[in-house]
């Protein structure tokens, strides 16, 4: 009995109108259940069915049914109706589509590897704020922009901390960054980082004559978090920083609602995500997590290296930086159409384990569109901090003017030196 | 010269002082990468450390360094000192020890089975307000709680909501409660419901005499939630009900905090735990998860069945039940210590496809001090819910006074009735 009201979730026939939210998942039954059944229970489970039939489940109802219309093992696409989601609630949404369902006894491993909003969903969500073109207006340059975590990532004082800022800024970095692990500890408050280092920031800013910026995490409590993005705006800071997976959804929302009415841009850090998207038959993928967060309105976020520290495979770097900077995504056999209705872009950050002589490979794979982020490969520069920002930039130039870095290496000594210390490695 | 370093945080004559946060992981290094240099990475990146060595690493900064101080392939336990994070911020917490690692080339699979928060750390959090013993008293009796979701799950109307609510708590439920992706949709929004819902509940208890409850779902961006919560603080309402991980960790923090002032109760619902808890070799447990929600205070928490439709061993809900309920854990082979420090005890929840032929068994394994939560198994009898409710509230009657539910059905038209629709059968 059960099984035959499961299969009601199935219908092959069923072509999704464009109001319907689709979701792609990677579906493996239990042993002993078959796909179909697998199948229905994860469309039932995931909008408005239980294990057995009901009396109060009145054909009217039934509008609102999942329904699993396309199967071709293991990829399985279900459509949900539109009215199951409420407008602008991701938080809602993810237990509705990403749920109960990764726990069912009935699935051996079940990943939800794409999602296509529809358009009033994506509509009910502000996007970034600033995006790709707002981020570039703010430093007035077209190249890539450079970030750094000053090293050791959690460890310095605040007055260290915003010396190193300095040291980078001076070299010819862009944007001082803070470690994911980095809030507010007793041997680096926030309120005292924030207040020297934007200090140093300006000081920099007038000394090269280049526009400056700092990525100070606001990570905690959501009250606590907004308080500090006041402050940050107070003392003349362009953005914030948030590990938006380890503070969730709901907070990123009231962050982001807040950084409206401050002009404050968000800059997204990852941290966590792996724990969920790294095994390919189980959890939620990394494009979803990227798709969400364009929704929410994070301006930057994290999309991996290729070549760096983390895991992060070529294949998987493009699609999010498609992901995050197209108009329309088509779809392919394995992924699925998304009209972003004018949502801005988010401007991908290219992180984990980077040093100068990764930069040409860098921006030869994502373009002139990303941040590029490196924090050891700047701090442990053998001439410092100061040096390994100039290397880095030298690396940036050299690759944009089409120039090996071996040879521009011979006329500019700290990306000479950069190169002596790691050459070409890629770090594991 | 990178592997050297990474060494550096592996000291296995290192004996944690009682400060120290301990974290035990399961580790598979990537193929070519051996074990301690597994584990020194895994220290290191969720410390201080980075890829390579760096000339800003003083000796004074070494004293941050996590140590890795025991290996027992694949169980590590690494130290942390407490420095390294800030009291009452989960989020930062998490993004230290379960933040990049999980996405580290060199490991194959990465699992946090368990966190020992040390004594400061416990203190930093409010924990529970009320507790199994709060609860207790709202309620008036001893006996396991009833809750039930209204079937549908969604797609009932605010007045049909209300009415099932009325049926369930009429037969003899204690406790109504929303389902994880029902929250304030079109066709049933939050207020409407909120307000009809409260109304049956005031009228049920003045005709059954017995308290009743309604654990409705404030799941939103946070400060919508709060607006909710205090809605429901104005209608009477004991509890909030909240997704805990679609929501995220900040949020939950903040609706504490809000539920403090309002003198409310939280019901944490845990969609998404499976997306990482349920491989064995990757991830966060569902352990860990339900310490961050004991410190961060929920009042009850879902746990499994071991019976049900849900993944959950026997072993996993009683040990869940161990961390939700102790004073103390003293820690065996595969767990750490854990020193509550008088945080209130968190009460379990039981629920996934139970009905009423499973509950001696729920309450054989759990015991008294759990709610048990019923939604098919109430909704899908024969006779409607509030047949549904007294068939749940007879078996609870027959398993606590010794009593074979088949011997109580034969006087108890309602039980019989259940048992004749589901027998005993453990729903997949």
């Amino acid at each position: 009995m059960t099984t035959e009201w499961y299969l009601d979730f199935v219908d092959t026939s069923h072509r999704p109108s464009s109001d319907e939210l689709v979701a792609l998942f990677r579906v493996e039954p239990a042993p002993g259940i078959s796909m179909p059944e697998a199948v229905g229970r994860v469309a039932s489970e995931s909008s408005i069915g239980t294990w057995t039939k009901l009396t109060t489940m009145t054909p009217e109802k039934r509008r609102l049914m999942a329904k699993a219309f396309s199967i071709k093992k293991p990829w399985v696409k279900i459509a949900y109706p539109a009215e199951l989601f409420e407008a602008g609630n991701m938080p809602q949404v993810l237990s509705s589509i990403a749920g109960n369902i990764f726990g069912m006894k009935a699935i051996k491993n079940l990943r939800l590897e794409d999602v296509s909003f529809p358009p009033a969903l994506v509509e009910s969500f502000p996007g970034p704020q600033f995006g790709i073109s707002g981020i570039r207006k703010i430093f007035g340059v077209e190249r890539p922009l450079t970030v750094s975590v000053p090293k050791p990532k959690v460890g310095m004082t605040s007055e260290e901390h915003a010396q190193a800022g300095y040291e980078a800024w001076s070299g010819g970095l862009d944007i001082l960054k803070d470690d994911e692990n980095l809030s507010s500890q007793t041997f680096n408050q926030f309120e005292r980082r924030a207040r020297l280092s934007f200090k140093m920031r300006d000081k920099a800013e007038k000394e090269t004559g280049e526009k400056k910026s700092y990525l100070i995490n606001v990570t905690a409590e959501t009250k606590e978090m907004l308080r500090r993005a006041r402050l940050v705006k107070s003392l003349g800071g362009e953005y914030v920083m948030v590990d938006i997976l380890t503070t969730g959804w709901a907070a990123v929302q009231t962050l982001r609602e807040e950084c409206e009415q401050l002009g404050l841009a968000i800059h997204a850090h990852r941290a966590f995500h792996a724990a969920f998207t790294r095994n390919p038959k189980h959890g939620m993928s990394m494009r979803v997590v990227a798709k969400i967060a364009r929704l929410q309105g994070v301006d930057q976020l994290h999309v991996g290296t290729v070549v760096g520290k983390l895991e992060s495979p070529k294949e998987e770097v493009l699609a999010l930086k498609e992901v995050l900077t197209s108009d329309k995504i088509n779809g392919t056999a394995g992924t699925l159409p998304q009209d972003w209705r004018g949502i801005k872009q988010v401007f991908p950050v290219s992180s984990g384990g980077l040093h100068p002589g990764l930069v040409p490979q860098v921006i030869k794979l994502l373009g002139r569109d990303i941040l590029i982020q490196i924090g050891g490969g700047i701090w442990g520069h053998p001439d410092g901090g100061r040096a390994g920002a100039r290397a880095l930039r030298q690396a940036i130039e050299a690759t944009l003017d089409g120039i090996p870095l071996s040879e521009y290496a011979e006329t500019h000594q700290e990306l000479r030196r950069a190169l002596e210390t790691w050459g070409y490695i890629r770090p594991k």
